[in-house]
């Protein structure tokens, strides 16, 4: 049984984790950490967590790296921008497990992060140490594994075929992705307030999201030839759920058909990613509660487009989810340990 | 390892009995059952489901009461009312074990089913083999377990210590109780048509509604004084979820602080009930994808008012989990498999 | 063509003001202050005015009751409570029009108001200047007209023909009352958040509602022998809509016909009030965006209660529409003048 | 006074009409026809325009064509495609004024229509009497006023610019339009069921939309380089809204700052058109309850593309509202009586 440590408990990635964590065999949740909320018992925070014994003894803890790496085997940052940047160096220098949920160690070269996120970048020595994981395809090469945000895995497994293949024109692509509130955080914002974002539909970032260098650099390393993306963002009406639109227009004697094997091929061996029947196109109900991708193809021999629609939970396979899975990958469990869930209603 | 069937896998309650037994370590789901859909495989059905392997196999299948006994050790009727009426009579002669989430079997007088579901009942005799099991205070003591209603969970828990412990003035009691959407199944109607639903309240079957005498009939077990109460329903704009508000006039000489004793007594040892602190009232996202039951107690000396708010989720313990709750107990399992969830935002 | 000023302009109440004021031809908005965003155009504050050139001019200006009384014939407080507390005076010395929509002055003894408010009331003297005004039952008898709370104007037509009838037990009385978000206001709060709201019901301030003492007061100008009520709120996840289920029980030889002669005979020339057909309760669209309260009942002889249901849309009926319906009384319009509309979806 | 008859009042365009013709000041509704519910009166059909005397006498009555041209001087078809394809002939023949809101007459080649519509065309000759009125380019030529499809109004005015003054590469244009559930109609569907489509999007009919045959045949009046162009549609979980996303790389030489002045200069006269101002892209918000077509542009150097975010109240300019708006223009009336309207929370 390996132990674990989040910090940021009280934002949505931490009680997620939480959530998956507790029906994980594997695993227990040995401390939990915060900032404005220390001193909690976590039964205060979330009155919802009253009723189960083991999490009545949890109190919220200031950050303290040494008491991290003392009592535990791997620790998850689910910290807004910012926190990991600051505190994450004992953790590296330590070659102490980390599975860092925020964006902090997405970017390696300093300078992009401060350009998209606006904010003092961690050092590039330890930026050098993180290492990237997009678990669908990649297994963790270092202790310390970055997260991938939720729309660039969204983005990036909608994308993935294409780019490896070299299928699509790499001038075409248009990504017009949609995500539920959840994802904007616990944070009490003008666009978060129900009497704004209920019954609204609204575009927000647009080719500013910070999730856009993380998109390109990944594509970069499957596709040389590469090229800016057109990456847009809107907030929808759910909690729960990214919808991601993509367009793009094949390549010169490219046809629908081996596409389509491309996904198939790419993704036969992928548990948690469905390529959907002919036909069919995924919803957000495909996948609320788990940390499964669907994926579906549609083609349009009159402009040559094809459209990939991709649904993901942000909160699962958008953040928590991944971040077991590349959990599960690091401790060599079975990949499905606490994730092998069905959709929920 | 048991074998289980479902009967109306089509159904609401179907969908949530396999989506919990997924994750129950000691069960198998070996056949599923319907009737509009015989025939089509259940991932087409269900193309949520195309990428879980175990369920690849499964295609919907005419009823068949000896192949579920020769295949199965125990079966769920999760269909509309009037289905086990008439398919139940073969597993009660074979005394075969049946979880009945259907109102069908809740009632033991004839008369009374035909006069609240407007339609016939199964006879008498096999009636009085059916065992109303309320999970978290009976345990099975037949073969033939009739599951309780979703209200009628909400209100009996909201209600028991009450009645057991002869604290109200039983002529006084009110029950606003309010549903969302998937409580109205799956049947295409005006009232669950999403433009109708949607930024909407609308309360139903005033004073008709059919669980009001199964509520009834097992607070006569409790407390013999019992009177009929004023119950209501209304539809509420949220897919999951029953939150019932209870009032009654304290008995004389009863003190809300004895009231607060009784509820504490009554649930210490049910896991699946919370009472909440003092000063908190529970909300839906208390127990939305759990099996718990939230309580939630309020006094008004003005008027000498108890005010109990009482939550669950509708397709869990209301349906789904509380027929896993009663097989856990059936089989001896522990009452927790498959039902060890924390709540998901 | 009469000049009205507008206080409190960010709030919904004051913008709701603006939108139904747009349709009533014969008052123009002159004025519009506000706190927080003095200085501000009014198209930069709410860029979906940006299309409507008579608001290209309008500035958000600080409170100066010298300018509002010389520029304007009449003025809403559309303000949070405390507000109009602080600046009433001056217009009520110069007996100027003022409509006021915060509970500042619904209270006439300073200490309830202290009580229920928890801040300092205004002065006794200036609190007897003002005039409660329920639309539907009262016309303006001087120039400070205070307006009903949304929950305690649709408690109060509920309860009306019983009160003054002497229909019912008045120590029976369960109202329980449920509000859409935009009730909440403008305020970011944890309650208010999407993720909180959506797909929740939440009861809050039991026994504590600041409009408790309101409703007790009008409804001692109607029955002396008044008793006080039982009094829940409900956030329900809407943006617009209060819908209230009453209870009580009914008086000694009073039947359910005399109770709904009571409710057409009191409502038979009230535009704004529709008694519903036997056997029809309202929803919450029958009044979405108009200033109808619309009233159903039912009777249940098991129990001797009568339930009452009566909804409202919170920001016309229960704020913006009833105050212009008080100005159509003051300044003698057509009762009806730019609040003749239909019901949207 | 002029008076106007409604076929198909029973579904949400014909409901619109009543609502939005109850605040014109120079129309009135004489009759109202339906199918299914002829004979019924209009009250008992929607309770909630009980309250209203002007509707007490109404009677859904049988079509009758010339019944209508005897008493009314105008007539809406607000029917499901098929009706008005079978009924219109009479009043083409008579040069009697209809506006047609269904797609019956949106396509002058038969073949066109049954390709895309998948039931039988009109007869071509009475196709070529009817005119194609998009409402802020065009004013009707003819009596027979064919109004554009919701999707198909939303995203000609966002394209008309860029078509009319030749601004972009016409094989790049990617249209991600969504769309609330009114749009989908009162028919009853899985697809509208509360259940699935809250807490959802789904994206349907991809390049089969029966609005992208009339989209293009208008572009070709503008721009005879149109080519086709990628379309598609998804379900959002509101009642109400248009939301389109559309994507474009601009032609050679062409600037941002130019497409800004052309947008500008397109829509300077146009009170129903708002183009936000620069940095600010609309949201549903913005014209939920009103007539408004609101536009945001943004653009993105590393890729050449444009963004243009086009929103519309689906019942109001993609309906009823544009078909006042023609109706208006038809009789010479000012082109804002009845549609003078702030949005609506």
């Amino acid at each position: 049984m390996k132990k674990v440590a989040i910090i940021g408990i009280s934002g949505y990635s931490g009680l997620e984790l939480l959530r998956l964590l507790h029906g994980h065999s594997e695993v227990t949740v040995v401390g939990v950490y915060g900032t404005s909320t220390v001193g909690e018992k976590l039964t205060a925070l979330f009155p919802k967590l009253q009723g189960y014994a083991e999490y009545a003894g949890l109190t919220i803890k200031q950050f303290d790296a040494a008491e991290i790496m003392a009592t535990a085997d791997l620790v998850f940052f689910a910290t807004p921008a910012g926190i990991a940047a600051i505190h994450a160096a004992d953790f590296i220098h330590a070659e102490f497990p980390v599975i860092d949920l925020s964006g902090d160690f997405r970017l390696q070269d300093p300078s992009q992060y401060e350009k998209w996120y606006a904010r003092p970048a961690s050092h590039a020595q330890l930026l050098a140490k993180a290492d990237y994981v997009l678990a669908d395809f990649d297994t963790p090469k270092t202790a310390y594994i970055s997260n991938p945000g939720c729309y660039a895995t969204a983005t990036l497994l909608s994308l993935a075929p294409l780019y490896k293949e070299s299928l699509i024109q790499y001038d075409s692509v248009i990504v017009d992705a949609k995500s539920g509130l959840s994802g904007a955080g616990k944070k009490l914002t003008d666009s978060s307030h129900y009497v704004n974002a209920n019954e609204n539909v609204s575009m927000y970032k647009l080719n500013q999201h910070q999730h856009i260098p993380e998109i390109i650099n990944k594509l970069m390393t499957w596709q040389e030839k590469t090229l800016p993306i057109q990456f847009s963002t809107s907030l929808i009406p759910v909690t729960r759920g990214i919808f991601v639109s993509t367009y793009a227009k094949l390549a010169a004697d490219v046809s629908f058909e081996q596409v389509r094997e491309a996904y198939e091929k790419t993704y036969r061996d992928s548990y948690f990613v469905t390529v959907c029947e002919q036909g069919h196109l995924p919803d957000l109900h495909h996948v609320v509660g788990t940390n499964v991708t669907a994926i579906g193809l549609g083609y349009n021999p009159l402009t040559n487009t094809l459209t990939v629609v991709t649904v993901i939970d942000n909160l699962v396979k958008g953040a928590a989810g991944q971040a077991i899975q590349n959990m599960n990958h690091f401790f060599n469990f079975d990949e499905k340990a606490g994730l092998d869930l069905l959709p929920i209603l």
